[in-house]
């Protein structure tokens, strides 16, 4: 895969299924950084930018339009093009770290690996195209049963009255594992970049762990 | 280029640069097949579906946001494919006339050619991904020197009353050269699809010559 340098700057990127913890655990990674006296960009996908919340509000959350698969996956790279360009290169190209929740792994895994339709190979060009060949510098894969996760996740509506899923939480089952198999594809694939996490265990513990990896990945590159 | 197979209906666009008088002679072509007794949908891009006003909304008209070139040609595109699925491919399976004012050859001429950065080939692969490689029977292109093209779009501007040239009407000569040069090698190369007219010539002699050829088109094809 070839990555498009960034001379200065750390991209970060947090990917998982539903439930898995990746906006608890951002939040607390960002804090984290900050902490250590880091400029730290907390960003996510889609949404990152004014036309990636109009697409973002399509997306995910307009029940009167019923998406074909291909305006799904192409509004989708739209989003990461604008979000690339506008937020995430500007950030790196000032030594910013960037932490994204959700990158094209997502796009990888959710509309190339769990959509019957698409190749992943295929879509894993269209995200290279979409975003000039950005790679990550690190990627924490949050590992669940997507059992325990879509349970996770109702729980946590049931408790904060949100009182709708969306779009893709509300994808069978099945989809949900397809989505887990085409991370662990990609884990496998990309393992230099990719650091599965076990997502069952207790957040502290996952916390910790990832929060270490970080520090570490701090040493070798040079952030404001 | 592959064609999609549908067993019935007429697949007609009708494409050109600012000022040609598309619109116009869509309007034209639709009243002359309604009144051989066809049945004729008249539809166009970007905008045809409702996803489609919001994207075209956001490419033409929403100033507030700086589109890079990535994210404006895959909107174009996830604006086409939902247009595709949603309208053009079930009014031909239903052996209706489909009239569609723009569609790939636009998106080949005006992001392809016309912007630096993308290979005119490249593109095309893209927008035959996005509509799963449905090609028009039949497409009308208008040939205009930009410059009285551009003067027609704003004497029309003036006398409508319109107050704002929309995003790709204010892009400089230039690159209005450049889209009627990606438009007369997309004629070239696909003769066997694109009929090129004078569009400097009177409107009526266009249209006369447009219904011609179109009246002659019906003969091969089953259409409701």
């Amino acid at each position: 895969m070839k990555r498009k340098a960034h001379n200065s700057g750390l991209f970060l990127t947090l990917e998982g299924g539903e439930g898995s913890g990746k906006t608890t655990l951002s939040q607390k990674l960002y804090d984290h950084l900050i902490g250590k006296g880091c400029s730290v960009l907390l960003t996510r996908a889609p949404g990152g930018t004014e036309l990636g919340k109009s697409i973002r509000e399509i997306l995910l959350h307009k029940e009167s339009i019923e998406l074909n698969k291909f305006s799904e996956l192409l509004l989708f790279l739209a989003d990461r093009a604008q979000h690339v360009h506008e937020v995430i290169m500007p950030a790196l190209n000032k030594g910013q770290i960037v932490l994204c929740d959700r990158f094209n792994d997502s796009t990888i895994a959710y509309q190339g690996a769990a959509r019957d339709s698409f190749s992943p190979t295929y879509v894993e060009e269209l995200c290279l195209f979409a975003t000039e060949n950005l790679v990550p510098d690190l990627t924490f894969y949050l590992d669940l049963d997507p059992k325990v996760g879509l349970k996770r996740a109702n729980d946590a509506i049931l408790k904060d009255g949100k009182n709708s899923y969306d779009r893709l939480e509300k994808e069978e089952l099945v989809f949900h594992k397809k989505v887990r198999d085409g991370y662990l594809s990609l884990a496998k694939k990309y393992s230099d970049r990719i650091v599965t996490i076990d997502a069952e265990t207790a957040q502290d513990k996952v916390f910790q762990e990832v929060a270490e990896i970080t520090d570490k990945k701090l040493l070798e590159v040079s952030c404001t």
